[in-house]
């Protein structure tokens, strides 16, 4: 089994991915980043995640950063319950779990995991990319050793989630996504347009969740009750979106990755109405080098299937 | 016959949507402003095109703004004889008429026309918005007696041409832009996408058109020889694209416009690689209110045939 | 005498400047352009104060564009009642005149004139450069025949006075600034801390000023009411400010200019706290052409003569 | 003896601070972050200066971050060997030390002896503060316990050294000074203008300097031998530059710093010609809270007597 890492802003599909990383991979550990709802709630869900897959103290969960870099002062950046709900579960309030999170940060854990593992870690990023900037930042030597990053976020010339030019992970630190971005890490992009073409579960689709029965599928239901609401209001979609565990399911399965293409992808960090968009040069109209893989196609049913099978093996 | 005024950086297209607009309408005038190539040649270029049309002396050509308003000293902005030839005609380089430029300034025309037909005047912006911008800060009391506006430029959502970010005119004078898209002038908007979805003329369109064997059509065919090459080798698009014709189009005949919306608009100024980007908050994430129909869908056939109909018709 | 146009945002020192450029300039005409306080009265500003001079009907007064170029739709730049008064005449509101506002357009009155005096017209710029801006992008061959140009506006490394880092005028319309300084006009800049170390009139000086016992001492003591209280409020200077009227004894009386340097200067127009923010690399840092000639130090007492010479002759 | 940490880019002034540090306080350890010269010859230059202050294997040294959070890929922030020679001191090339580097980063040394000291520790900064801000995102609750931070840093409205708007330091990391700037830490700056003021030392000041006669004296010419000679050429300035030192005498005797004022202070990151300037407030135009104790004024002699007592104890 693939050793992974996982950075997460854990609320809403964040945990239905880790539930599928969980599936498919030796989980060294579960960072948290500043993102979706309040840091100590995040930190919560993904205990709670851990639990429901029946890993409980099996699978450590380290704090990380609390927000992006440029969060100055007392400010705060911006968190969307709307979204995901006050508790990003969907209003769910689970009880606390007995595993609690390590005292090292993220960081140094990131650090230590990717030194102790030379070229076998392969990271999967569902949130602002803060903690894995801040870590290349503090060791560069680790960049040569890391696998694969596999990173939800951006969008390939498609309309953002939070603005119209931006999508969420890349929007709250655009500063830690160019880092990252041009570290020089093999990277795999699934941008928030995936998300929206091949992703959704429709009201079919959630029945045949609900037929599974299982404690997974019944905590499927559970944390998407909000978003189904948000996503009819605010994108005009049909249906509860997956761009977290659809990253999971890429990073698990590259057949279902239909078409993708290696472009030069950068990101906006100045503009007036752009910060946070994410430049995908397709035509190579800047002439700099290609930086990362981006998917571009998904098989929609294969992707179903992956989740399907996922939730029914959580009994 | 409903009054027009073009304000257009003849090359390539242009001349064709000249033709387009010349079939459907009265033209008041046509403005020609800094863009595709040098500008002198640009007047040259529409000069002649009216001659073509069989309307030399007919339609006044006036010279505007020779480039964006942020040009500075002795700098030039950016042209693309790489798109349309070095005279901006695919390397014909016709001779030229006996019909010469006006004297007044297109901007001092401009305002003159708009209060001489309070009203009735619909603008086919083709071109970087210069002109228009200058009109209407020179005499904001023209604003409200423009009857339309019909620009080609931007992009809604999707990839640009000169750069990743941004389409052509747009990005030659994004404050221009700006200042046009907030003036609240009714406005209707062809990205360069509806462009690439809809306007392409594939070899066998071509073959199409040269059968007419028309004056119309052997102009068609001398311009666009270099387009073709360039968009199979830059943008991987196989065959001609004709963004200013198919604003024309829409123009004369709103109904090939299959669908359409309302949305906030507006251009990036300030970033580092989104200058001249277009703001489309399709799901209004801004909260703006809506300035701009945004034109979705095209019927292609339609458009073709208008195209076919406007090339048979000069001989 | 030295034939001069005024471009003026006419409140409070404006009218002082213009009293001092009408005593020793044989002046054009006097052009309005947005700024200070609501344009039409800065209109009725200008028109009043040439008649104070006692030149009604003789100097005539354009209106120019109102509003910087980057203005957008109906939003209002910001102007500065606090500063001088809500009539920007420090609250005097004198009776309007019987000489009216030209019909011709400030921009196109400049080019004109500039074409019918090739190198003999100096331009004395006490406002946005908004009108300046336009007219050399309207007709950039008036560049090599203007003859000089005076103006009051940025700062030289120093504190500003509408934010920390930028001075009011540069401030209003940084993008006209920017043309205008890069445009290669022959220039020489008086900053506002030239203004603030050699312009103060103060308590004592004001004394002088009112045993004049003249209309133009009476005029200077009625339109400096406000500014003296703002002043001492929000600049900590004891006293009034003159920029305006030392920027036109500069221009009348080169002699009192102690010190100069030739350096480059440049404004600028994107950062998020130094929008209008002037450039001064005294030191060649940036290893640019020199462009403008800046005023570094006064003669005090010269002007304050010069400035009481003014008010004694206004009868 | 106040205890203090160092966060240094040591070239240079650098070094002759370090003395300065070592001689007046408790210095708990030596940061180097990324700034004058390449990276590990800074680090060995740190480590020079203590053995020349007579305290190998007293002092530890830390290493931290090699450059700027923005810093890109493969890309080096800009290094000023033309300041400080090609090693930073001189061109000296002094031997290599005993004494090694800690193998802890310096940022995690940091957050841990500030819980060790709570509200005890003086940070004096006279390099990037890529450390200072790199900690207080790791670990926002070292904050509060910080006693004390002095800057070297920025401009109160004078020119720059680096660029015209900006200064080294900020300059380098503008997106670390926001950050340590907007801390809530108890802030004293002193910027480039005090050293230009108050710090030159004249070849009169250098010869008192060399008639010391000490290892301390020798040292100090030593690594002044290229400044001088830049400060000459680009910076007009008669003498050698001691920001450094000038900033480790104010944090050791406040009463050499004979004028202060409480302002807001930020930094501008955005600009294009402004990117690292330091708005500093003076007249709260912007009307945000006091965050900074700004140093105005300096007593040069008293600052002079304290440099020749540093180096005559230095035997
Ligand atoms: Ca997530
Ligand atoms: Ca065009
Ligand atoms: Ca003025
Ligand atoms: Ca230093």
């Amino acid at each position: 089994m693939k050793k992974v890492i996982i950075d997460t802003d854990t609320a809403g599909d964040d945990t239905i991915a880790i539930l599928t990383a969980l599936h498919f991979f030796d989980v060294e550990g579960i960072m948290i980043t500043g993102g979706n709802v309040q840091f100590e709630q995040q930190v919560e869900n993904a205990l709670y995640t851990v639990e429901v897959a029946g890993k409980s103290g099996k699978v450590p969960v380290y704090k990380g950063h609390q927000g992006p870099f440029l969060q100055l002062g007392q400010s705060q950046h911006r968190t969307v319950e709307d979204v995901h709900g006050s508790d990003g579960m969907g209003g769910a309030n689970f009880q606390k779990t007995i595993q609690r999170p390590e005292t090292i940060h993220a960081v140094d854990f990131l650090i230590e995991a990717v030194h102790a593992n030379p070229g076998e870690i392969t990271l999967l990023a569902i949130a602002p990319l803060t903690n894995i900037a801040m870590a290349i930042k503090k060791d560069p030597t680790i960049i040569s050793k890391i696998g694969d990053l596999y990173i939800m976020g951006g969008t390939n010339n498609h309309l953002g989630n939070i603005t119209p030019a931006a999508e969420y992970n890349f929007y709250v630190d655009p500063e830690a996504a160019r880092i990252v971005l041009n570290s020089g890490i093999p990277i795999t992009m699934v941008g928030w347009e995936m998300c929206t073409k091949y992703s959704i579960m429709t009201e079919e689709d959630h029945e045949d969740i609900e037929m599974l029965q299982t404690k997974g599928s019944d905590f499927f239901v559970a944390v998407n009750k909000v978003v189904k609401h948000f996503n009819q209001k605010v994108h005009k979609l049909d249906g509860t979106t997956h761009p977290d565990t659809l990253l999971m399911a890429v990073a698990a399965n590259e057949s279902i990755m239909t078409r993708c293409g290696n472009y030069y992808v950068d990101v906006e960090t100045k503009g007036e109405f752009t910060r946070g968009y994410s430049v995908v040069d397709i035509n190579n109209r800047l002439g700099e080098k290609k930086n990362v893989r981006v998917c571009e196609e998904v098989d929609r049913d294969a992707f179903k299937k992956i989740l399907l099978d996922v939730l029914k093996d959580i009994k």
